[in-house]
């Protein structure tokens, strides 16, 4: 395999996904309405090819070790309307029009509560 | 140590941050101006306990094996205005106002391509 130099991943035009020493990277899925984070998982190869030819988020989990389709048992897809990549590729923003909420606990998304001290505070955004 | 549940991870108000194998969790820094997602990258305890002591972001590197100060070399720091923390606790948004851009390219924010079609297109969001 060619060596790609720095330039290429951060400033070319050709997608070069790098997957980590476990053959992953990040996947963050966005509201393209609100722009809110809905959650963050992981993607390797397999899951990104389907994400890409299905139109709908697939991830890697880690603790099942197999391929996700985020909804497969609630029902609640992620369709994908856009991808976007970081600067050196090995992680992406899935821009995305979610079909019920995003966290397996109900809520619309994953980050539900912040820091308050030393306290979690639950809120809504 | 005691056995932490699946409920206080997810439901609790005690912040129980869960690092991975490497010792490592996500976080991704959002404006807090405009919502953008500016950058992502792992931290480690010593990266958190930081970040929460100065109010600067701090990362673990995992190519240079050491804490980070986001904006050490650029003077491009991200001021943490809040931390919110996703439900199973490992992985967290961090809001931030960031002193320049936050990319080391240069950039506002390191997402600054998205693929279309099998190549990635420029953009300015």
């Amino acid at each position: 395999m060619r060596e790609i130099t720095k330039e290429e991943r951060e400033q070319g035009h050709e997608f070069l996904p790098k997957f980590d020493a476990h053959g992953l990277l990040i996947a963050i899925a966005v509201d393209s309405r609100t722009r809110e984070i809905l959650m963050v998982a992981y993607m390797d190869e397999e899951a990104l090819a389907k994400t890409r030819e299905t139109g709908l988020a697939h991830f890697h989990s880690r603790s099942r070790g197999r391929l996700w389709l985020k909804g497969e048992s609630s029902g609640h897809f992620l369709r994908v309307e856009e991808i976007r990549v970081d600067c050196d590729q090995d992680a992406l923003e899935l821009v995305v029009q979610p079909e019920g909420p995003a966290c397996h606990t109900g809520a619309r998304s994953c980050f539900y509560r912040r820091i308050d001290g030393n306290r979690l505070e639950s809120f809504e955004s």
